[in-house]
């Protein structure tokens, strides 16, 4: 059954990790799994630590191209009438200025034990987002 | 570190749940949740039952007119060291020709016994993967 909007965002939020799709120039799609925060219709993810390799940028690379991203928070059981997941579509922009990384990253901090001891570094995508969806199945 | 490609896919294989990333025509990504079977570089999962809404559809839409697409596998515990992740990258097409879904179906029912008695009715997706790629953490 479809999700309404607020309980879609309320299990959203209440999630570890996300999966984020983008895409590059000759419409590649490309998937990473992540943390992130979230806060009303804006999503925050961070880039740990500075990224050495080519590899690591893609993400960022891609929403520069093109900033219509998707991000799904998913919930498995093998009793499959208790699956359910949440997708917000929307657009991203990458934040690498210090004073426009300082919110987010203090909105990780607060959600993951991991980064107070830890902040990510690297740079941060924030998501605004246009929509939610929803599904979960009858037993959920 | 990198994961040996030998590594990466026995992972890959491994795992219950797979994120598959494809984009539509004016570059959206979209990030569906799914099961799935591989055998060497294929891969391949189904639309559960006839869908029945154009939202269902998406994922089928998207490779009918783009068939790149990314399917990540990937692992998460608080312990951020153990972490790890494999992504396949490859070419999809849509089987609906009952003969042609038949060896797919076989395989998914083989790894999953909740399709034993209930086989996926609807098309099935075949990808053909062109590079896997991997990461773990060093506690993994």
């Amino acid at each position: 059954m479809d999700l309404a909007e607020h309980d879609a965002r309320a299990r959203f939020a209440a999630a570890t990790v996300a999966h984020l799709a983008t895409a590059d120039e000759h419409d590649q799609p490309h998937v990473v799994v992540t943390t992130f925060a979230i806060e009303g219709d804006r999503i925050v993810m961070a880039v740990d630590h500075k990224p050495k390799r080519t590899q690591n940028l893609k993400r960022l690379r891609n929403i520069l191209h093109n900033p219509k991203v998707a991000v799904l928070v998913d919930h498995y059981e093998d009793d499959w009438t208790r699956l359910w997941w949440v997708r917000a579509d929307g657009a991203a922009r990458v934040l690498e200025d210090q004073a426009d990384r300082q919110e987010p990253v203090r909105m990780l901090q607060d959600k993951y034990g991991q980064y107070q001891a830890n902040p990510p570094d690297g740079p941060v995508i924030e998501i605004t987002v246009t929509r939610w969806t929803g599904w979960s199945g009858a037993g959920q």
